[in-house]
């Protein structure tokens, strides 16, 4: 009886899309039918069946197959008949070229994890090559998985933008600035000149969007956020930074500043719209309303702030008080060790669910919500992405429903997000073009991804590796 | 530098399975290879590459492939070069017949669950036809997902072991008792007579445990619990009750009996090394003391205990107190979704990290130990199954470690449990038969159960609509 209500006979065209004079069919590039589409729209429409038609890059229709198919002529069919019909997934924080460190050091206090292994592994490794390996090998997880849009934060933006615009998906690339050297700018102002000419480079780009991302309030000056702020104001850029993470990191700023980290921001005139923060956890709830108030986008990584022991982020509170609050996988190299955005929505909910006491808090409709609609909406994206409405993008995935494990479908929101899982992705589509067609990732050798990933392994361990003693020492 | 420490070279064979006169091989049945092969024995050896060569059902020697094929001449070889071969998992607490109320519905208050979806749909539909259908479902899904071994709670558990035999797969099925009328007995009398036959009923089958299941302290008089108890020792069987899952059960029995839920099942003589008790969210230290002195086995649900929002389990403290401690998937109608005991790993260390603040707890190889020998102690199988050792039953998996998302392996064990899923599994075996080759549930008809549950939920739907008005009805 909850599927009967999830699952509401296929509407008529909304009047906007009506044909005036149907005599004549129109052409589409592509016209892809299935078993269901949830549109993600805010009227939660679901179409059983449905279709999508698309033309250069765009949905141009949403509407049951039949309807769609009196309607256009398609150069090209693509017919899940035995699938439901996404938006593609939407991962607002993630580190993808430290794919290469998968797993690296699990299960280590903080300090030891960053300081034994992530510094020593990147200061020694980290280089255009290393970061257009290690995301090509995420891109190759994140299509197969049904993710078509990401945030990202690392080094060598440009080269991660290159890998992102080799495999067709679309992110938000954000130039990591910290207050001491890293692999590709050694202070403030070459941050600032390195990042400037990022920004030039990749202006324009229909799907990658270079972005600014001073790492934390804790480890960038009042004068690095500064400047992170302004130049992403004059590119009218994103500006990506971790915040209120870890409790040390509360207590850092308490007594540097007298204040949370949220509010020594907004103190300094950083909060905006163009805003994605990631974490959140020891947010109160001051630091919400401030959030919500600026416009500021937040991205919950639940897998991440679990397994580093960080804590519980207050997420159904950040909802309520009006924050668009994304989901996120963060890095793999030792906070996740994938970049599944099915186990995102898993454990978002069960973390809410066991910490409030209550199984009624975020249910699985509003998860799905966080994965797509509100992800994209947390990055400002949400006039091209999010959800299957005529005039979007055309992003968007087939999910199987054929195995044992999501049968009976008692209600399809939930069978989605509690059941199904990333290997039943079987279409990835990024502006209208297959990525992943469920058996071939397209726009990627991924063998050769695969292989030259191992290679790094090995030359990474190599470089971490002590020093031989040298023949004849004492 | 971790792998470096896990993935050891090949050892030598251990002697007892040196050969002393190697001029002549001998025969088995099969002989599994693969890149690694981990053990979980005591001295947790791991062999890459490794192999392991099968007889009757039972492992007659694991060492390297060049090492066995110089000492066996199988009728069949099985090779894996990509995977990892592991030990079967072993899903301590399931209600496997519920899977045809998968997700019937989530993120309710349990009352509204229970009282307005479960009871009305157990009530109206239990039978030996709808367990038999629900169990196959369930059991295409562990085999595909790798689980070998499972605990069952339900009713009608005569007609689940049938399921299972026909399956393949092993597992220790308890008949529940409630104090109210249950679809297949209606009171204690009752319960008794009809237990006792499935006790003997299945009596000696090498692979069928028939066990019985008092509900729970709080829903099983005293009287019931001390029948069941004896009607256990008198078989030789397991005892499988639910304990402490919820603070109101805890507030019940305290209210009834002035103490724990654990301290009246001792008071009244229950616990004792056949108990498997599920859950114990909310055992308190001296709890856990006696569970550890009964050497009562827990069956740990993370994704059950989060999503229902009953608690967190203090499963650190429970193993540290001495209590063999496996993991549970708990039943996929409201509680979880799925039977994934990949994502059971991964859900009880998170868990554990996040709600001690110490990322250290619970490591990777913990969990793999908890979801195969440590559950194999829990269930006191540790004989029998849990680990790749000679003279133990062939029951064992291989993890295909060929995607991107599986790449590039630090460490053998956090790939894993952190980043492997239930769909890398490319091979199940019981007894030494293949149950899942990658392909094909090989035992059962997949398509026909799939069916056939689709065709449940219809009727089950039927039985829970409110009637029709009469035609003339005012």
């Amino acid at each position: 009886m909850l599927a009967a209500a999830a699952i509401v006979a296929a509407p008529l065209l909304a009047a906007a899309e009506a044909p005036h004079a149907p005599s004549k069919k129109s052409s589409c590039d592509v016209l892809v039918t299935a078993a269901h589409v949830i549109t993600m729209d805010a009227a939660d429409r679901v179409l059983s069946p449905g279709a999508i038609a698309i033309k250069g890059g765009a949905i141009v229709a949403v509407g049951t197959p039949s309807e769609l198919s009196s309607l256009y002529s398609p150069k090209q069919r693509i017919s899940r008949p035995r699938s439901v019909l996404l938006p593609g997934l939407v991962n607002t924080h993630t580190h993808a070229a430290m794919n290469l460190l998968r797993g690296i050091a699990d299960d280590l206090p903080l300090m030891d994890w960053l300081t034994k292994f992530i510094f020593p592994a990147e200061g020694k490794n980290v280089s255009p090559a290393f970061v257009k390996a290690g995301t090509l090998l995420a891109c190759a997880e994140m299509v197969r998985g049904g993710t078509t849009t990401f945030a990202d934060m690392y080094y060598f933006e440009s080269d991660v933008a290159s890998a992102v615009d080799q495999c067709g998906m679309r992110a938000v690339l954000g130039e990591t600035w910290l207050d001491f050297p890293v692999p590709d700018h050694k202070d403030l102002a070459e941050s600032i000149a390195m990042t400037r000419a990022f920004l030039q480079k990749w202006k324009g780009h229909p799907r990658v969007i270079a972005a600014v991302a001073p790492h934390a309030p804790f480890t960038n000056s009042k004068e690095s956020l500064v400047a992170a702020r302004d130049l992403a104001l004059e590119f009218k850029a994103p500006l990506l930074i971790h915040l209120s993470e870890t409790k040390d990191e509360q207590k850092q700023i308490a007594e540097k500043y007298g204040t949370t980290p949220a509010k020594w921001l907004e103190s300094i005139g950083f909060l905006g719209p163009n805003v994605l923060a990631a974490h959140g956890v020891w947010c109160d709830a001051d630091d919400l309303r401030l959030l919500a108030e600026r416009n500021v986008g937040l991205a919950h990584n639940p897998e991440s702030n679990m397994k580093l022991a960080s804590g519980i982020a207050p997420v159904v509170a950040a909802r309520k008080a009006g924050v668009a609050v994304g989901l996120g996988t963060d890095g793999v190299a030792g906070s996740n060790n994938d970049l599944d955005m099915w186990e995102a929505m898993d454990f978002a909910g069960k973390l809410a669910k066991v910490s409030s006491g209550d199984p009624t808090v975020l249910p699985a409709r509003d998860l799905l919500r966080m994965a797509t609609i509100e992800g994209a909406r947390a990055m400002k994206l949400d006039d091209r992405i999010g959800s299957l409405e005529t005039g979007k993008r055309a992003d968007l995935i087939a999910v199987d429903l054929t195995r044992a494990r999501t049968h009976p479908v008692w209600d399809l929101t939930s069978t989605l997000v509690y059941a199904a899982k990333e290997s039943d992705v079987s279409l990835t589509m990024v502006e209208g073009r297959v990525l992943w067609d469920g058996v071939r990732v397209r726009t990627l050798d991924e063998a050769k991804v695969i292989r030259e990933a191992d290679e790094w392994r090995n030359k990474i361990a190599a470089s971490l590796a002590p020093p031989a003693p040298r023949a004849g020492a004492k």
